[in-house]
């Protein structure tokens, strides 16, 4: 039991060091050494978790989607209103805005990425994106907006995706917070 | 003379199998073999034209930034107002959604993949923006939104990108036409 707790914490040590370094470096120039040398794993040990980086891949996804639906979780208890969920989310690029300028939006990048040619991999890493468009379009359907839901859920999307990839591009972070703000006004018109 | 005339023509069949290349497979991904292959110029002549990677990519640039001044002086004589000027280019998306759907935003994808780790290579994509930025900038200010020109500017920006980018994530060709019809509205709006 102790081995096979030992084994699972190795596993995770893993899956933390290449989702900052895919997030960092990118997935193509991120080498098996790098995810080694960042998770002080042996290399060793790290092919008997991982035989290919494609599972690395995986497991990462697999690892944001569960982070991203706990805070989905812990928001719908934090926030009693669906404008105040929506709003929170609109929020994400302001409370990261130092990682955003550096490194643009994790899921984002990372799906534009292997996009070009790799799209059995884009496919698997489109689950981060599902995830947040399922709850959004909830909250837009609970806030009154259900004829229109899918729509405005691209809209939300399309509009933080722009946020970080401008703010990344110029390295601009009051372009983040005035178009947070603009967001947060546009949410608040639909919900009166 | 001929000659001269020769290895620029050379020079330009470099430059335009590299500029198909970085954007369908991206930079990092793309290889000198792939840039000769393509321009179906012997290694020998393109290692002659240029030595490194980096090298190709500057006058990728400024290939892209000369065709895109070209573009935007055509727009100038065909559209009288900058209302019609600016409608052209929420049309960008709609014109290219093929390729959109493929590979995102050329200047776009390009920026995010070199932002992670390759800064100076960053900054000389950039100018691809800036061409844009600073024409998008004049026909705000042509339409009398002389006081917030850059913040327009901007969020025209943030929304193209965002377009792009769920678009291409989701290979949705309506998201692009919904989307761009919203554009045009809010730019009618600004203008009356």
């Amino acid at each position: 039991m102790v081995t096979r707790e030992k084994s699972e914490h190795v596993r995770q040590q893993i899956i933390k060091a290449a989702d900052q370094l895919f997030y960092q470096k990118g997935y193509n120039l991120c080498s098996f050494t790098d995810i080694a040398t960042v998770s002080k794993i042996p290399r060793g040990n790290l092919n008997y978790h991982f035989k290919t980086k494609d599972e690395v891949l995986i497991a990462v996804i697999h690892h944001r989607v569960d982070e991203t639906q706990q805070m989905l979780q812990s928001w719908e208890k934090e926030f009693k209103t669906p404008l105040e969920r929506l709003q929170r989310y609109a929020q994400i690029p302001t409370k990261v805005k130092d990682e955003v300028i550096h490194y643009g939006c994790p899921m984002g990048t990372l799906n534009m990425e292997l996009g070009k040619g790799q799209q059995a991999l884009q496919n698997i890493t489109k689950a981060q994106f599902e995830v947040f468009e399922r709850w959004i379009k909830e909250q837009f359907q609970t806030m009154g907006c259900s004829k229109n839901a899918s729509a405005l859920t691209m809209h939300l999307l399309v509009w933080t995706q722009g946020i970080a990839a401008m703010a990344y591009i110029h390295q601009d972070t009051r372009l983040i917070q005035r178009e947070v703000k603009s967001i947060n006004n546009w949410l608040a018109s639909l919900s009166s």
